[in-house]
């Protein structure tokens, strides 16, 4: 049932053509999905969030046997030129310090994929240096996948971040990064100091949210920080108040990490794999690729709420239903790596648990 | 530093001999743990609960290298007198149905098992009818352990739902059970219809929180149902309110799998193991417990907040924070199985992860 066509998006710029996205509502199968769901060896609803998840998995698979099948963790690693306006706690020599860090297998990104079992790639999306191949023994742990857009985007108090025709090849970068991966799922994270700019930038322009509702700590700013980068995003977001299709804000305010996730999600859904999404800056993706393809938002798990001021209010927007709410405020997919389990513990209950029927147990009294 | 004394407890029944718990806290030892914490490739607190998980698991295990050995889930199942009262939706042979079913491999408590590597022990602690023994096959999935105190407890509405024998004997099974379990994780799950209203008046006169606050629909009760059960347990609460010390209140309302899991949860604190607490009932055992042995909180993870009407009240009181917090009213420890790979990314981190001046990343910088 995966439709190959081709959508143009609406935009001055016709070179721009995304992959269509198929809403996953299917009234049978939903009811046959519900009916296995509820004859487990269990109270009605007893599994609670599990059950929604298994049920979105379902359809998402189109099928009542899921199958979760080599997980991908894609982290995007980009630079930002607005870190040089002090909008982050940490210095934006950290971006390229955390991807060699990530390919030598060090950071929480390593740790959880390899507990978890997911392969682990880094996209170069536009960090502001060039990475140094890694040593030999640091491919087991991790690939570098090099499609550098620039080095670092330009500082967006000043005019946009990037070109449309920048825009347009980190989307579709994005798709090809997909193209190549296997298995049936992948997980988003992120790496990019200043990125929560971005992010709380692109999501009160998407969704008609004032920008203190949306602008957060990111990685640990003190009060006095956290008004600087208020201040200066507030100049940003007047500045660029032209900017209106998900291409022109993309380009205006967003990064090369955030624009080329876009286009990854939109080829997974396309390819009806299910999208685990890490925090706030990878749920900023998953708007800008709603506002290209509604229906995009039908193949995303949503992992956890973070401790960032706006993820919240994110995730009401989309009304997501997280998994996690632990505090974590990391990037990386941490987030989305930690989450996992409850995807494989949903697909097992409903691949194995018995019905009533065949455990001879019997069923709620109804008064 | 493991304290090989026993207590005897302030009882008129001096036959009561309870195993001695130290409290974890240990300041040297908590200062090296959070300078290991805070010294990994990441913000300072950007991980959240994991953190504060990781922090515990070092002062349980006393080193900052954790291991996790042999996690053991067990499942004590028993049936209690007042579900002739008709306070559960379920009728009561579904206690002996539902450990079948866990002896056969098809509860849900087995699902997440085999997912998770726990190795699943079933306690009899007392069901009402004699278990079956299980086909060949079933010792695959889940061990049964016999350790009837009785065939179900009296109808608490009636008098007290057990003798204070009977529930000294759960106790010392319970120390007993977790002798004789390898590995250093003990996940605590019941099977038992009508155990909400041992667990909900337990924790009421334990917490001194009216009745009203602490009684939930259980596995599914309509609100008819719901205010019947109040109207009951309301009659017992008011029966039985001359009982005050722990054993006292466990003799009076409590249940027999909810005696053991108290005796095996100070055996396990003792012990130095992780306690990995499902929802409402084993919270109510561990309420018990900590009224026996304070320190014994000291030594439990709670896995996750359930929907039962309570629980959010009981992690309160427990000054807990859950994990998980999924719409689960399950039981048989499905909450704790689910939390389980938290608790192994807890340590993951803490063993795994570089330092700052291992990877040669940039901290932060204050303003």
């Amino acid at each position: 049932m995966s439709s190959a066509h081709r959508t143009a998006v609406s935009t001055s710029d016709t070179d721009l053509m995304l992959p269509g996205v198929m809403p996953i509502a299917h009234a049978s199968l939903n009811a046959e999905l519900r009916h296995c769901i509820d004859y487990k060896t269990k109270p009605l609803g007893a599994l609670g969030g599990l059950e929604a998840l298994a049920l979105q998995m379902g359809l998402i698979q189109q099928r009542t046997q899921l199958r979760l099948e080599q997980p991908q963790m894609v982290v995007f690693a980009a630079d930002h030129g607005i870190a040089d306006a002090k909008v982050s706690a940490y210095p934006q020599a950290v971006t390229v310090q955390m991807v060699l860090n990530m390919l030598a297998g060090g950071a929480a990104v390593n740790v959880f994929a390899r507990q978890q079992g997911f392969a682990l790639t880094v996209v170069d999306a536009g960090v502001a240096t060039p990475i140094p191949q890694p040593p030999r023994t640091a491919t087991e742990h991790a690939r570098l996948l090099q499609r550098k857009i620039g080095f670092g985007t330009r500082n967006m108090t000043r005019g946009p971040a990037m070109t449309s025709a920048q825009a347009i090849a980190a989307l579709h970068a994005g798709l090809d990064v997909v193209r190549h991966l296997p298995g049936n799922v992948i997980a988003f994270g992120e790496m990019g100091i200043a990125n929560t700019s971005s992010a709380a930038l692109l999501f009160s322009r998407l969704a008609e949210i004032p920008l203190q509702d949306t602008v957060g700590r990111g990685t640990g700013l003190s009060d006095e920080q956290l008004k600087h980068k208020l201040q200066v995003l507030s100049d940003v977001h007047r500045k660029h108040r032209a900017a209106s299709t998900p291409l022109e804000l993309l380009s205006a305010m967003g990064g090369f990490e955030i624009a080329m996730m876009t286009g990854a999600m939109i080829q997974a859904a396309h390819e009806r794999r299910i999208i685990l999404v890490d925090g706030f800056i990878t749920g900023a993706a998953a708007l800008v690729a709603q506002g290209f393809c509604p229906a995009v938002v039908d193949y995303m798990v949503f992992a956890h709420r973070s401790a960032e001021l706006g993820h919240r209010l994110m995730l009401t927007h989309l009304n997501a239903q997280p998994l996690l709410d632990l505090g974590l405020r990391l990037g990386e997919g941490s987030g989305a790596l930690l989450a996992w389990p409850l995807l494989v513990s949903a697909a097992a209950f409903l691949n194995e648990m018995a019905s009533f029927e065949s455990a001879g147990v019997s069923q709620a009294t109804k008064d």
